[in-house]
């Protein structure tokens, strides 16, 4: 028999930043069909309520440590407001949003990172995603909206970084569900050339992805969000894309699909 | 038939500032039987985030004023940080709890508190209670655990006074089951006198309430109270109990039942 399909939306922090941008997202999204879940992140909110806190937002290469105050201005902030206002958003779009975290439910697992060099604090890297609840809510035709918080299980809650959250939901749902797994953000595409907005390479496979990173076409944070791809593709998601907005638009053509 | 039975119960804020009440009303919660909802307010947490903030909290007559930005806290406070906390540490219990806003799922539908003297904001009172969502989160075994947010189906998110959330989700489900409905505060009940903690008025019926209230022995905030417990008992709820954490106790004697 074949599986139903699934569609699993990532939302990039700078369109979450855009009011307009962030509306026009949720239209077309409360308008795809059938069964589907939305993944948001939203970091720099964060920032601007640690700063307003006095709360010194730390960094290890360019990359967040969660501390105890931290951590709860995200929960404030993820769970609190940028997932309630989308979740309101979609409600008045007759999508039935029902906004989470992965700590309702019981519905995403993780340990604290592992501290090796860096202790990166209050950072879980997700274990495993309860498909069973989560099947259960789109049963009942609802929309999950997760934010990038996870917990232990034992009443730790951790921040998780929101590409991995959309990715392991999407694998952890494949045995259920065909799932697609659709990253958007502010750029059409993986870009040839970062300075030109238009050249979108409209397909990427290992074997494209190695020859990229190695002429450094690819590189920087776009490395571990591709490789993070294939890992989804060679756990059972059918189909990844990534571009702006514009991909949820009827015939859309510029965005980046990735295969193994 | 008989129908199955459901608590519904409400924690005030003065048990929520305080972990070690908050964590043994949390483990008793966690241990009470059969499907269960919980309701929590939150308002001084979110006082503190408004003063560091810099946000003015406003008030008339008592009551809270809910400017933009208040609100934005109260969805950053409620809807955040103490609903995700609840939601970790009774999960750490093995109670399968998901936080919810009225917002998710359209659990809880509100209209801005119409203008006469006062316009208090952002403050929503109840429209209808989407019985059909939340018992297909209760069929889950799913336990929902409101903040007292309501939404108005068009993307605005109110605040909502947590002891009226608690008695119309009582009311709303009362079609599916016979409901009781608890409030859990810092007293052992409704008192007779205020200064003494053992002065525990055992039960109240509506006589019982106008003469109480003519000799001035319930007053204040314990008048509109006790008037949305009889309108509660008017619509279908069964039992209503109102005492501390000690009410949860196998055998607890010392608290307020209220009847009709």
């Amino acid at each position: 028999m074949m599986k139903p399909r699934l569609n699993v939306v990532k939302i990039g922090g700078n369109i979450i930043e855009r009011p307009g941008e962030l509306n026009r997202f949720l239209g077309l999204f409360a308008h795809l069909e059938g069964p589907k879940i939305l993944v948001h992140g939203g970091g720099k909110r964060a920032t601007d309520v640690e700063k307003r806190l006095g709360i010194q937002s730390e960094y290890v290469d360019g990359r967040r440590i969660t501390r105890g105050e931290s951590l709860e201005v995200m929960i404030m902030v993820y769970a609190g407001l940028i997932n309630k206002k989308i979740t309101a958003s979609l409600q008045a779009r007759k999508c039935n949003a029902i906004g989470l975290s992965g700590a309702d439910g019981g519905a995403i697992l993780a340990y604290k990172r592992p501290v090796s060099q860096v202790d990166f604090g209050y950072v879980g890297d997700v274990e495993q995603i309860n498909t069973q609840t989560i099947e259960q809510l789109l049963q009942a035709r609802l929309t999950p909206v997760f934010c990038a918080l996870t917990h232990d299980g034992s009443g730790q809650i951790f921040n998780t970084n929101a590409d991995t959250i959309a990715s392991e939901l999407a694998i952890g749902m494949s045995k259920i569900y065909e799932t697609s797994l659709l990253y958007c953000f502010e750029k059409k595409g993986v870009l040839m050339d970062a300075s030109d907005e238009n050249s979108v390479i409209s397909h990427i496979d290992k074997t494209r992805f190695e020859e990229l990173v190695e002429k450094r076409i690819i590189s920087d944070g776009m490395i571990p969000k591709l490789q993070n791809c294939f890992h989804a593709l060679d756990s059972n998601v059918s189909k990844i894309s990534i571009g702006n907005i514009e991909m949820f638009t009827p015939g859309a053509q510029h965005f980046t699909s990735i295969t193994r």
